[in-house]
């Protein structure tokens, strides 16, 4: 099944409400926080989010409130930017590889490999033929950490309508106490919507782990997805507090 | 085509001689040394060599020999040990890919990501499946490595008979210089040899990227063949020195 983003909406569905559902993420990020001290406890299991979308989609303000209340030794966050001179000097899976979770732990991947076939395709600076084997290769590295470590992988795309992006990016500007968000350069690869809209629709057609669309131009929806999701992922996982054999010493 | 390697000789052909293979070798070593050099000051290609053995079959006086006139600022070489706690807490590769060689550099790996699919699973600390999902993922990241980021893999079966390697382990317990060498443990790997072979010849088998498999008997014969495949390889990768265009200021 193929998804087109156009078909999608970008809203909370019309019967849902702000204020029950704020207070309903709340209560589910306590429960996330929960969940991730006993997987933390367990050490058999990892969690890794992903979060990919367009600039001023949300992906900070995702991870300050849907992990809250989770314990920071258990879980880290990491953006990827531009590649450095020696991750440049490796192909494009190393610098990301070298981030996933430990057992036991949760990561959340503020952009991530998917770039290396999104902002690099967009601009042409990797041909169509790369682009292919990239997602070749990222299939088989998220099937890696599933089968071999234990890892559930969870991706979003963070699912923002070219109009509400250019309002929130128009806030970078006009307010002071976002104007360290801004960057010029970020409405320049607004030129380029369309055919990034082409390209992570490929990506999230062709990848073997599905994605979740989380709609994304309303904060308190976009967090209540989101928060759904990473719950109900937790709960399957059911990671259990390991708990002594006293029969024979506790050893 | 499927290799058995009951059927290969671990021995040098016949016609060969050890005197003049031995000088044979110190030319390559020699032509080795000024690839490996063009090869960093070019910075755009790596290689990867992956030494895999059974004990005493010669892979650290391979890396002492073929190796020696190197520079020791473009090549690496790691020995891949038992993993660490950190590196239980992730999968097998993880270790793996963070020692991937730069661009420009030579990195020798002395045992490597195989002995996830051989002394684990001829120790049944894996299943088969897992086994067999492991040989997949070898083969998407040898691939990831040389199409992303141009590393050509180089990989040895280093070929010894039985009786050779019990020679060999021998003389680490009756030369005192040699003492260093000597694991108990070798001695016990040594009752699992017909199912280590059996689980090579599935690594070798399954390969995408072929390997090359050096009759390691004789320590002169083992350093001929694997000094002329590494020069054929760097020869055909073919360093460039950059040349300054003065044209323009050399800019």
């Amino acid at each position: 099944m193929s998804i087109k983003l156009s078909k999608i909406s970008t809203l909370p569905p019309d019967d849902l409400t702000k204020k029950k559902h704020e207070a309903k993420t709340i209560e589910m990020v306590i429960k996330i926080g929960e969940l991730q001290h006993k997987l933390y406890a367990e050490g058999k299991q990892s969690l890794l989010v992903i979060l990919q979308g367009m600039d001023a989609s949300g992906k900070d303000g995702t991870v300050k409130t849907v992990f809250a209340d989770c314990n920071p030794t258990g879980i880290d966050t990491y953006a990827f930017k531009k590649p450095t001179d020696e991750e440049f000097a490796h192909d494009f899976l190393w610098r990301v590889h070298h981030k996933a979770p430990l057992k036991g732990n949760i990561m959340i991947f503020n952009r991530s490999h998917y770039e290396d076939i999104l902002i690099q395709r967009v601009h042409k600076w990797i041909t169509e033929e790369k682009a292919e084997k990239r997602m070749k290769a990222i299939n088989a590295f998220e099937e890696l950490l599933e089968f071999d470590n234990n890892t559930k992988v969870l991706k979003f795309y963070m699912h923002i309508s070219q109009e509400r992006q250019q309002e929130k990016l128009q806030e970078h500007i006009d307010d002071p106490a976002k104007n360290w968000k801004h960057k010029a350069a970020d409405w320049d690869e607004n030129d380029h919507w369309d055919e990034y809209m082409r390209c992570y629709e490929y990506a999230i057609n062709e990848s073997k782990i599905p994605w979740s669309i989380a709609p994304s131009d309303k904060r308190w929806y976009r967090n209540y997805f989101i928060a759904k999701k990473v719950l109900e992922t937790l709960e399957a996982m059911n990671p259990q507090l390991p708990i002594l054999d006293k029969s024979n010493g506790g050893s």
